[in-house]
């Protein structure tokens, strides 16, 4: 299938313990922007150290990678063959208990938070959790303030209720970056056709996931499954509405699955509490192997404006629309 | 005295507790830039809270400050009559021991850093310690790191031998924001000959100290004696290594002193722990105070050039020539 040359992909999420050698799979796969996992579990401090690993990774590798803050670095990235990357958060962990470092993050450089990461915290409920708060009253300045700066709002790992709350209190559009629908694969990391259309109906765009976990099947299924359900979604809630979000986990030891599944709120002690780095499906195990997504996709039917909107023009026409942000009266 | 219309004055340092009363102050002075401290025993994530302080004080009070990065910035903030705020530690402490948080609070716009505060730190020691360590590896680290991204060292409570070596270790002009000559008043606060003259002979400045135990007589010292020392260390180092820095603590509570003085690496109980803030000249109390600088200095002889370039303009050549960081192989 020809796409058009001017294509840009977009993945919405990438949680690698990022070298050289991955920055290398991007270019493979021409990835040419990325939402990259800047913190999980981190506090402020700590956070500021893992953007430090950013700044050095970038000026060690600038003919892989540049450190992207607008649509404008996206596109300048792709002009120069290279990935863009966009710092992201997880978790809202590295706010801690104050609204103002929304902004200091921002200054930084994130653009990309997920409200919360498994685990009740201060803004909300989180997908595991066997019960909701809902979207707290810091979850609410949290919103506020991440759509006056201009940061997206993810509700992938998020629960359905704070979810909800989410998209009613937040006055741009959101993401779910990395998540399926509920029929595809019922689990607690995917989502309900309510709170999809909810999510697209304001402009918002689900990402679709190839962690195994968000995967009927997981390792065992197969590219024409993934890529029938991106065809039905886009039937469901329209084209401009629906993109990729790999959450590729490239370059792991095992103990990095336990942390993230434990962080530092559940004892690690035991076999049960560190489990087995799940197994990728053999047609999608990195970053280098987007091109097989484009086939994949052309393959269900889907015509190539449609696909170049998967692969990434929906993701830009969200930042396009989010990053700018709002003044405030 | 008529000075230059487009005269810029600049405070090499000023430590206030911040509200709109005291930003009202800096426009009275006609104070048009600012090194204002945002750190002085904070840690990494401290500091950032304090960050977001100001992020809400600019964003409330736009029509008297901007947070400046750049001399663009301040020249702007000039030409709007606006005060452009310089992001500046006294302290090494907000980058603890990761030579990257140089970068990632240059990044959230600080531009001036003082090494040491008061007591040895990872970086070097300090004025009031009796021994000096002398520049430490680490320390050597952070001012190559600071020299990269543009950020200016300021020696003013750092011990002698660290001076030395850092005004040595530096490759470019670096800078006491506020101390005034040994032979003006013997403390440890202010500078051997032998220190100004290396300072200033590689391009560096010295911004003369309004802080009263800075001043012989503290507040008893006149407003004659202060401006006929800046004279003769006009015709010691030149017209173009000397400035201002005020130092001022305007809108403080008792108890900041102590705070200043013991942080929380001294027990703070018992009176002798709890110094009395000091007087300050009746003659200059804080910003608003900065035309009687001009008056004063013009009364001892200097001409007009020479004025403008201590009321402002020589921070501002070496904010030019400091700001832009430099590439490193």
């Amino acid at each position: 299938m020809t796409l058009p040359a001017n294509m840009l992909t977009v993945d919405g999420l990438q949680i690698n313990n990022w070298d050289r050698g991955v920055l290398e799979e991007l270019r493979t796969g021409g990835v040419h922007a990325v939402n990259a996992t800047c913190a999980v579990w981190e506090g402020p401090a700590q956070t500021l150290a893992t953007i430090g690993d950013w700044l050095v990774l970038a000026r060690e590798n600038p003919d892989l990678i540049t450190l992207a803050t607008s649509t404008q670095d996206i596109r300048a990235a792709h002009a120069t063959s290279r990935t863009a990357v966009l710092l992201g958060f997880q978790n809202t962990s590295p706010f801690a208990d104050d609204y103002r470092l929304v902004e200091v993050f921002h200054r930084l450089g994130v653009r990309i938070a997920q409200l919360t990461y498994n685990i009740q915290n201060l803004v909300g409920g989180a997908c595991y959790e066997p019960q909701d708060s809902g979207l707290t009253r810091f979850g609410r300045t949290i919103v506020a303030e991440m759509n006056r700066v201009g940061m997206v709002i993810d509700l992938s790992h998020v629960g359905e209720r704070t979810s909800r709350d989410a998209v009613e209190a937040s006055t741009q559009p959101v993401a779910i970056t990395h998540a399926n629908p509920l029929w595809f694969h019922d689990t607690p990391r995917n989502k309900s056709d309510e709170l999809i259309e909810a999510v697209t109906k304001r402009g918002g765009i689900i990402g679709c996931c190839l962690y195994p976990n968000t995967l009927a099947g997981g390792a065992e299924a197969s590219l024409a499954a993934y890529c029938h359900m991106i065809h039905r979604l886009v039937d469901l809630v329209g084209p401009e509405s629906v993109a990729i979000g790999s959450d590729c986990t490239r370059n792991w030891g095992p103990d990095f699955i336990g942390y993230l599944r434990n962080g530092r709120w559940l004892p690690t002690q035991g076999p049960d509490r560190t489990p087995p780095a799940p197994a990728w499906p053999d047609w999608f195990t990195g970053p280098a192997h987007f091109p097989v997504l484009i086939d994949g996709l052309a393959a269900t039917g889907l015509d190539e404006a449609t696909i170049a909107g998967v692969l990434g023009g929906n993701w830009l026409r969200l930042f396009d629309e989010v990053f700018p942000g709002q003044v405030t009266s």
